[in-house]
């Protein structure tokens, strides 16, 4: 059983760290911290709920728009994160919160942000293959993706030294080409049989703005999450801030441009108006400049909304990638973005604008890594976006194959996009009877 | 007036404390405290929030699974929370918060979080008379709840010393069997009558989800909203994080296994999964350690889910207890759970495990207490939950016979689940016509 | 472009404070700042997250009751806060936060929350055209709203030295009337045209509730996101959340009353319940007491009910003002009474009871103020009233004729209330295809 060997591996591992452990008033007084306050709960407690929000109420609702995989879309979502988050905390933990002198991991508020981030990446892989796979394939996907994930964290992070804030290159890069790609693999030639449920109705298109306001509006949050106290914080949450509002006008403009009667396209408003937020992931905490935020969201939504109007269709025709919420325009594409962003943001930057400790504070120049210099960071920074790109690519297509294995139960072309497939709705026979007799009183 | 007579006991009784008036600044040179942040609203502010959206969103999206009943869920929700709180910071101040020195009542943010605490027991006992009482019965309900929920707070913490930091006991127990006591003694042989009102629709399932994720995510702010500064909300966040995270794989498995085709129970979904968080509210602030968290969470799952398939049917044919939203499973069952663990961490913590200040103030050995061991704690902990028990049941069943005065205009049994009783839905009719000329546009 | 206009003039004049630049470690040792977590992001970002979710998931959600107008409420409310932010970050910032040593807008959380409550002046008069105007009608309506907010914010402010935390006065009051004045300009006699639309459905007026409770739950945050530390956000806190509480109920009693057969009416629960926040706005900081809060609630439940009842019908017949939301019984009467509320609560402040250092906290009195008394602070509160009201009356009316030039593209009388107008609902073709074949499954 599966969850037994999870908590045997907690039972083994897993402990709280000093400052979660009730011995914090010890060493409170050993570091002689002044007050409780001070704790780094405090610090990131408000940012992590706005990023939990995110995961399960934006991440779930955004794709709730099919008419009928709400339930699909909200309920799947829920098990892979509740499911990821423990995976996460493992495999992250062996990675970066190893304690050497009695090998456990010691967890914390920062952790249980991370275990989230972690997770962000299988759930942005899911949108490329909702309602197309089972449940099983979702855990297997799921699996293996925390796990490529930690590993490729690692390496961008702690090898080559690469600053990454908001995850650009290692969440929403590295998750938008793990999705493609399994969704390349996993080509259903057919699947028209069921496209008359892979459009969406009124109410559930309302309810999808919901995903969609509550990522926009605690993307600040998530990209803030786990800079630098003080000053990263406060800077990573103005400039993602300002990003999100270009971008949305953007997108209206440029949606409304392409559309006849210049009327606008709910699906660009779902979607390319978070590309904003993707793009200033890795540069929101260095000093982007609030006009350079405007500049970066400005143009993501172009690119995404015309990602949305060309690519999409073209990708589906021609290189067979199926991507049902376009995640290739929210969160690929703008990864990229993002990630060359922070690239030339960090090979920019001088200690007159940073400051002398800034400069040492915002790089993290110390220890192995005290001799760098803001040129040689960017460097470090492109070839994150590498890593993550091939992490992705390579990763989905070995997860792919074993995916098509005919042992996970997926369901058939006809079936995709339906919750009765997976969910038992009851009310729904019950419901048949009550329409004939008030249909009205339906609504 | 009942308005008025709470007016006038806010004027008699309730004034500010000393960090929420403005006197604050001579307070804090005087306690030499160095920062403004030291006030402790920035300590429970967030925390606050999030129980705020808690009551009034999650319990009230959670009722709004009833086809019809929609309006009644919410809009009653609203209303029974807004009053219970206000008369909540009168009954708790009294027992709780009150200035010997001067006779006033010296409310801050803390006791907001109770008054909100306070009205949870109310609105789990909602959930069991849910769609079958008219509002003037709820107030009832609440008015002698509320009072109720006061004294046996006061008891169990106060005299009997227990801790229920997320009130596992006080809260969920308590509530949970004042609901079932009072639908005991409502009960309507012939409710069949309006059986076509009591099923779901597919939106009104995606709405309840709205109301299960808002709970589930912000639940580990209600568990560590109150307990102690620094590593005490740190360790509660941590802990009802995992329990969660935990019970929702259990649920989904179980739910799974007892449908046939392996379907998922949107009901299951809806509400087993927040078990874990009841469950873990007594022991969220000890050392219950991560892989503890997650067996408490694994445990709860498999009860509540089996609760839902096997216990509420039961309960219904031969108890003659019609529980709505299945609060036996949700909150009367994983609350004494949540007691019993409390009990046995209590009594199993040693010093070496909390250290020795870590042991006095996690369980707060001061004062009258000072000379207790933890072995005592537990057996108080104990004494704790029948204490809660009884006063839900025997509370439940005096106000069910004051409910059933012929008074209060209670709905007859074809009436219930219907919004129609209660609130004059003006666009119906309008909809009506509406339907006839372009039903397609109607979604 | 008016983007690439918003991109070079934040070039030329917006940069970080020193709070939210890499500079700050080295002011915090210059201004021997002893922890990280006094910086002001720590103070207000939980606060201004709240208001956030106010702007976009409150207002936006508040306006979705209308049965095909729920896109045109979201997504427009989206397109205009997004807008207005940059523009209010710019204007404000010219009049409030220009350092004059190098002519740049220093820009912190502060600002941004600031941004926030300006647009909300905006939303507000939306509310009065909503579904009535073209979307470029909208962006010259925040245009000049947001410019004249500036100036009135600044005139009421700084001049007048008024206080105003919550905005009774400079949000509310100026944005009420100001939406009604255009309202009026743009009257349009033929609009039962397309009164089939007017109304809402089940699911559109359950989508409102989200709207309301995101509003009446942050509403707390609202009112303290800008108050002094400590005990100002403290106190501002538990007016705010006791002014709500009271208000609720008094707008069930009262919509109860007026209703055959004591119904409910969904319109008083969805925006009458939220009238006690924007009164106690002015007073929140000052010592209001509790029970103040509650008869300021009480109040204006009474008002804002009875103003639907009565007053909106009667504006719409002899006024010739249509207020689709009637933000008059919500916004502009409740503004004008927080104002008069602040008025006396300032004019009645003794040193007794804020003490010394207590009251000049409170009410600023410093630098050329030092001298002044609460009674005088008591005038100049009044004062800002009326500046108020001049503002949005008369800046309506100048803005209203602008827009009615023939230019903007208004919608025809029988297309207003229809998103078709201007969102392109391509599922709405497809979906009239599968009614036909499945209509339950359309649920």
């Amino acid at each position: 059983m599966l969850r037994t060997a999870m908590i045997i591996l907690f039972g083994v591992f897993i402990r709280y760290n000093e400052e979660s452990d009730a011995h914090w008033i010890e060493h409170r007084k050993a570091k002689n911290i002044s007050s409780d306050i001070e704790n780094d709960f405090y610090f990131r407690y408000p940012s992590f709920q706005d990023v939990h929000v995110m995961i399960f109420v934006g991440f779930g609702f955004l794709m709730t728009f099919l008419k009928r995989y709400s339930f699909g879309a909200v309920g799947f979502n829920f098990l892979i994160a509740a499911f990821g988050l423990q995976w996460a905390l493992l495999m992250q933990g062996w990675f970066h919160s190893l304690d050497y002198t009695d090998g456990k991991i010691k967890i914390g508020i920062e952790n249980l942000i991370n275990a989230d981030f972690c997770v962000a990446g299988c759930l942005i892989a899911y949108g490329a293959v909702l309602g197309k796979v089972s449940p099983v394939q979702l855990l297997v996907l799921t699996l293996f993706g925390i796990t490529l994930f930690a590993v490729e964290e690692y390496i961008i992070l702690n090898l080559i030294h690469a600053r990454d804030a908001g995850g650009s290159m290692v969440i929403h890069t590295f998750g938008g080409y793990y999705g493609l790609a399994i969704s390349w693999m996993l080509y259903r030639p057919n699947l028209d049989q069921s496209s008359r449920l892979q459009g969406s109705v009124y109410h559930s298109d309302v309810f999808a703005m919901i995903g969609t306001l509550f990522l926009w509006m605690f993307w600040p949050s998530f990209n803030s999450a786990i800079t630098d106290h003080g000053d990263g914080q406060h800077r990573a949450a103005i400039n993602t801030y300002l990003a999100l509002a270009s971008t949305v006008l953007t997108t209206m403009a440029v949606s409304s441009l392409f559309q006849k009667h210049g009327k606008l396209d709910m699906v660009h408003i779902q979607n390319s108006t978070l590309a904003g937020g993707v793009a200033v992931g890795t540069a929101a905490e260095f000093m982007l400049m609030p006009y350079g935020s405007l500049i970066v969201g400005f143009c993501c939504g172009i690119v995404s909304t015309l990602g949305y109007i060309y690519l999409t269709p073209f990708m589906e025709k021609h290189l067979k990638i199926q991507d049902t919420c376009g995640i290739h325009n929210l969160h690929a594409m703008p990864g990229v973005i993002g990630g060359i962003v922070g690239a030339i943001t960090a090979a920019a930057a001088t200690e007159s604008v940073y400051g002398p400790e800034g400069l040492i504070n915002t790089f993290d120049f110390v220890g192995d890594f005290k001799d760098m210099v803001p040129t040689q960071q960017g460097g470090h920074q492109a070839a994150g976006i590498c890593v993550a790109i091939c992490f992705g690519v390579g990763g989905g297509i070995i997860v792919g194959c074993i995916l098509r294995l005919p042992i996970w139960g997926d369901p058939a072309d006809d079936n995709c996009f339906d919750d009765e497939h997976f969910c038992s709705l009851k009310q729904e026979r019950q419901y048949q009877v009550t329409t004939q007799s008030f249909i009205p009183q339906e609504w």
